[in-house]
């Protein structure tokens, strides 16, 4: 009976359910899987997951599976195949699939190119919408997501493109060319995906074309996998920022698992050794006063949840395209400013905190100059690391906030451990 | 010439350029805009950018300005409006309109109802696509996005959803019983808003109706708002991770920023301090071996790193729904088992380091088994962290961070100098 459920599931579903079953109820689950629906799961399930699925398969089950998907996807898949699959399945396609799919893979990751496909409806000026109505009738089917059709002329040239609205409501006499839309938002193979989807999120699209240099139509963009990638970029960030160098299956071994993480805890391992080298240049005055090692990881801590409150939001301006050269500096002044503030109220707390642990009143009075100091060099540091990170290429969201921490960290116990060394030894 | 500029733009645009103006030059373009837009417009900014807007807008401009919109945005605004404002706007509403603004503005803000809104054409059953035609040409347009008709008998249940796909490819003689979808996805005002733009993205959907418990059709969910959904929830886990507690006007005043900061340091000082105080403890054995507190950060910083990565990932399963009781063991075995190699491996690392910073070999073995021994505590920190504040109703990806953090600062000083006290002094 779990058979039938199964094969009542869309395919999202069953990917859904691989995905949350540990390595071995999944291989037992995916061998009940129709073997013609194999195709459409591998393409739902996430890169990890996908590698565990077909890992178990043999050449002839995936060159089947992947045979069953369209273009598009046989390129979105084709990464995770062993070669002489695909090659076994590129000599399975007509000519024009295989140009397609070639395509696909030839064109970046972050492109529109990698995002696009090929399923549209094209239809010319000159006729009228009674005659459009009378060829689609013919067609049969139009496919998924069609909103639009695509106008074009003899050299496949864009012209405009047609709502499918505007077909149901006007006139059967009318020409497309009068009731077309002649200045749609379209797209290059070679647009930046993040790009293409804030134009998406703000002009509300579900589909739109993909244009060659020479305005032909190649392409096809659509909301559902504008969707994917959205969602597939917010977690690629988000697992960044804590050192994942790459999504997980929650089921992985524990070797794979490690590998992915290990990136970060050595860069993280190099920059804590560093600030402990910072404590080790005071530890006769450590010696002398034992209270500033206790004191010490609240002054760095401080600046750093400072100096990351202030990277996030330039992460995120940097990200959005709200952040130039006219209003950079108006930035940076209001994030000096709320340190300026924030130290001054929480640098007087520690600063009374400290002296009432302590019956030490110059003790006191460090602690309240150096959380001040510390969350100035916090916003400087939450400022430069991402705009700096991102002048150099790299994306901000994974490196800022080892960078800032290091700054904070390093910083914090200097300034905290000098001080107290000029003031009261 | 600004002016003009500003005229030809989409509304969105006219947003994206106010939200990278700083306040005076922002003031100074708002009002360059003709005020027949200024209700487009303050549905499309940030919350943050929008109260700066309002603010600088008498009543009659705000009545005039949200007059214009649709019931459901109406409710989107409602919120940032002055009280008398609204009273005023609902008084030059007509009664169904009303109905809806309150209605919508009745949900909570994380359900299917707060999303909704009530462009939708219905159709009966009974009648053929030719009449269907006609009907909608009579209609003249259709609401943006409306790739389906609501198939609903006399008492307003839907039977059906009729996608225009449908409506365009088939026979005009045939009935719209024979070629509607009987089983549509359909939601209803109280489910919750990420599971449904879950289904969005799992079925691809572009509209779908939302239903009462009576199956009455009572409005209509479209993808561009699924999608506003999706980017404004993943944007509010980020910041919230960096203890945002909302977006922030990248241009705030410097006292507004700062209370929007307040609770993540205050919160953060409070664990640092009582963290502190496991130190003080211990700040006898760091008077005779100073060498303690520049090797105890590293420590509690390499734990919270790693509990970190765990905890993001249990985070992210949580959210999507990928953890249960079932696998939630093998999941905490998986974690352990990777701290356990990590701490091998690090712990061996930084017990050398150690060793040959202080040419001390029972210092270095206390290092390398207080890494060991923290990491093991990392990852049922970054395990249990978000699971229990998940069973307590609230968001993990706001309070595991800083619970994850406490628990390796704190447990992490305790075992290293804990050890160091009992092996080395
Ligand atoms: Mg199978
Ligand atoms: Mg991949
Ligand atoms: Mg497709
Ligand atoms: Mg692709
Ligand atoms: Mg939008
Ligand atoms: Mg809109
Ligand atoms: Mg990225
Ligand atoms: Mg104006
Ligand atoms: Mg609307
Ligand atoms: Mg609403
Ligand atoms: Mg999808
Ligand atoms: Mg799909
Ligand atoms: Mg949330």
């Amino acid at each position: 009976e779990l058979q039938k459920k199964l094969d009542e599931l869309h395919p999202a579903d069953v990917a859904y359910v691989l995905e949350a079953l540990p390595l071995d109820d999944r291989l037992l689950v995916w061998d009940l899987v129709k073997a013609e629906r194999d195709g459409d799961i591998l393409i739902e399930v996430s890169d990890a997951v996908r590698e565990s699925l077909i890992a178990t398969m043999d050449n002839r089950e995936l060159v089947a599976a992947a045979a069953s998907l369209d273009t598009d996807e046989i390129a979105d898949l084709a990464p995770d195949l062993p070669k002489d699959v695909v090659q076994e399945l590129m000599k399975s396609l007509d000519e024009q699939k295989r140009a397609q799919v070639e395509s696909s893979l030839s064109y970046d990751e972050d492109s529109v190119g990698a995002l696009m496909d090929y399923d549209f409806v094209t239809i010319r000026a000159d006729v009228t919408i009674e005659t459009a109505l009378r060829y689609l009738r013919i067609l049969g089917e139009l496919p998924p997501h069609t909103d639009k059709l695509f106008v074009v002329d003899k050299d496949k040239r864009l012209t405009g493109v047609l709502p499918l609205k505007r077909l149901l409501v006007h006139d059967p006499e009318a020409h497309i060319a009068a009731i077309m839309v002649d200045d749609p938002v379209v797209f290059h193979p070679s647009d930046s995906a993040s790009d293409a989807a804030q134009a998406f999120e703000r002009y509300d699209l579900v589909t739109a074309p993909i244009l060659d240099p020479q305005n032909r139509l190649v392409g096809r963009l659509t909301v559902d996998v504008v969707l994917d990638y959205i969602r597939a970029e917010a977690q690629e960030d988000m697992l960044s920022m804590a050192g994942l160098r790459e999504e997980e299956d929650l089921f992985a071994t524990v070797w794979r698992a490690a590998k992915n993480r290990w990136l970060w805890l050595a860069v993280n391992l190099c920059t804590a050794l560093i600030a402990s080298r910072v404590v080790g240049a005071f530890e006769g005055s450590i010696e002398k006063l034992a209270a500033l090692a206790a004191l010490m990881p609240i002054v760095a801590g401080m600046g750093g949840n400072s100096g990351n409150q202030t990277s996030t939001l330039v992460v995120r301006g940097l990200a959005l395209g709200l952040i130039n050269k006219e209003n950079a500096r108006r930035l940076l002044g209001k994030e000096l400013g709320i340190s300026l503030l924030n130290g001054a109220v929480w640098g007087s707390v520690m600063g009374i905190v400290a002296y009432l642990l302590y019956q030490n009143v110059a003790l006191g009075g460090v602690m309240a100059a150096a959380m001040l100091l510390n969350l100035l060099v916090a916003a400087l540091a939450g400022y430069f690391a991402p705009t700096i990170i991102a002048r150099l290429g790299r994306d901000p969201a994974f490196g800022s906030a080892v960078l800032t921490t290091f700054i904070t960290d390093s910083m914090g116990f200097f300034i905290f451990l000098g001080l107290a060394t000029v003031v009261l030894l």
